[in-house]
């Protein structure tokens, strides 16, 4: 089976150079994958290599959505945008995954609008993978839901061990909700009542966990409303990115440290390479009838060839056709005469 | 003008043997205050230092509330607790503060029971001081509250600055509210309501800030509900804590990499006491006629002397005087005739 990927090529925030030149480096890496480049013809052709390869092709799309453009004018008024016919792709079944680097907001208006929804789930979740102190966990929502229903979040559960089971080839991964303590008591109205339905899901479902389970691995899917992961997410980044910072500062403060640094560079470069969030490029919008990932806007080559790692891995392990299943497990349809 | 701070010595994962060296160690270091040892005076005694110094006396308690006490429990059947005495002693003006690394909901529920709340203010709020790329920020609320009104978080900024306009001796700090996008329309409806009260507080309100933003330093007092602000604060130490781990780790993974790391030990050394969360401790429970100051429950002897320098500096500079004024302001006392 080949796994064909539509590829936002404008997306991000370098477009072709980085997005065509990972398209190349991803179809190197796997026999079985196909990309179609979607994009600005013009922009696209500099950056293609010219091997003859053809398990790669161009689409041209003659808009760009741009990354300040709100999410109701994208969909409205850039129906030839790259980011769209990528997902058209999908829709018609050309491509069985697209990525973009794109605006996010707009990514998810138009993925909702063309996809529309699998049975069973009312809104698409943003998951993501973060390590761990134990290797890494997948939590949503990262941002799609500002307010969600203890529905929403047992549905989040649901998609979450669904991708899990899918792409790391587990049976029944353990699924927790984020909370301000681990006791049942503790929480919100919301979460307390998430956690009931989750109990009685089925699901391998492991409690509360509080924000520092996160990266002591507690649990291998962890849900949350989008308003408390996105923040949760972001004050991640940007405490990494602080302490990276002191960290330098402290490595060329003087001649000596930074003689000492370069005696260091060693070590410090595979702690580098440990906690390069770039590994982990790619979140997936989850619940929609197709697969999309949204690559971070300012991923580099290497990054961004994570993220269509990601997609295509979704398409050859059948991740909607097991949300699909496990929704229907919890709901049985009606059973007819 | 001589500040006294009541300790609750039984308090925190050590118990006297850190709160009574704390104590005498903050004794030594100002002039201008005294302490009040509160608890078990079989356990106190042994760690008293025998310097005849008049500033440090005892003042016995014959209960102690555990970690794991329900804050009702604790409220209701613990009477004489070394936690309660403490707060009864800022009720009846025999200290001017008090400090315990004790179970959070204990102290919370204790305080509001004996303090009461100023006049405008609903909800006590626990801030807490986080470093940032260019200094430090006043971040609030960090658990107290799971369910907040966009009155709630007003108050919560108005708090937050009336105590860095006075430990900080700031005219007009800046104040941000916690949000999933920099934009006014980003968040949800709480927040935005409340973004616009914040607009029209007179506070020097700077907008939306993202999780990122408060490790960039975006605002001097950061405002959000405390699900979302213990949610970010947690994952913040466990991430903290995971790179800390990682970096000792690729640090010791063989002879050569120890033998690097002795080299740069004067360097991580410079970076760890940097990055030292114990120079931050203690978080204010803000809104209560009375200052309460919360340890972390596994400081140390120099951990926990910071809370207390923090305590006494809140009651020097009259924090709660200030937020009196404040509220004062944005709610004006009808005119009487």
């Amino acid at each position: 089976m080949t796994v064909t990927v539509a590829i936002d090529c404008m997306g991000g925030d370098y477009g072709p150079v980085v997005t065509v030149r990972a398209a190349h480096e991803f179809v190197r890496k796997h026999d079985d994958v196909r990309v179609i480049l979607v994009g600005l013809e013009e922009k696209i052709h500099p950056f293609l290599e010219n091997t003859g390869e053809s398990r790669v092709s161009v689409r041209h799309a003659s808009e760009v959505v741009a990354m300040d453009d709100s999410p109701a004018l994208a969909l409205r008024n850039k129906k030839d945008s790259s980011m769209r016919v990528a997902i058209n792709l999908v829709k018609h079944g050309e491509a069985d995954a697209c990525v973009s680097a794109g605006n996010t907001g707009a990514l998810m208006a138009i993925s909702r609008f063309v996809l529309k929804m699998l049975p069973g789930i009312d809104r698409p979740a943003i998951c993501a993978i973060l390590p761990t102190a134990v290797g890494h966990s997948h939590v949503l929502d990262l941002g799609a839901n500002v307010d969600c229903s203890p529905e929403h979040l047992l549905q989040f559960g649901i998609m979450g061990a669904s991708l899990v089971s899918a792409i790391e080839h587990k049976d029944w991964p353990t699924v927790g909700i984020l909370n301000i303590g681990e006791e049942d008591i503790k929480g919100n109205e919301v979460v307390k009542r998430a956690a009931e339905l989750l109990k009685d899901s089925g699901l391998n479902f492991v409690g509360n966990i509080e924000g520092d389970g996160i990266y002591k691995g507690e649990a291998e899917v962890i849900i949350c409303d989008g308003f408390v992961g996105n923040v949760a997410l972001k004050a991640s980044e940007g405490l990494a990115q602080m302490l990276g910072t002191f960290l330098r500062q402290e490595f060329s403060r003087n001649l000596l440290t930074r003689l000492v640094a370069l005696i260091a560079m060693p070590v410090l470069k595979s702690f580098k390479k440990r906690v390069d969030h770039r590994r982990y490029n790619g979140a997936t919008l989850l619940g929609l009838k197709g697969i999309v990932v949204k690559s971070h806007g300012s991923a580099d080559v290497y990054s961004f060839t994570n993220a269509l790692d990601r997609a295509a891995e979704e398409a050859r392990t059948g991740v909607l056709e097991r949300i699909t299943q496990r929704v229907e497990l919890q709901h049985p349809l009606p059973e007819s005469a």
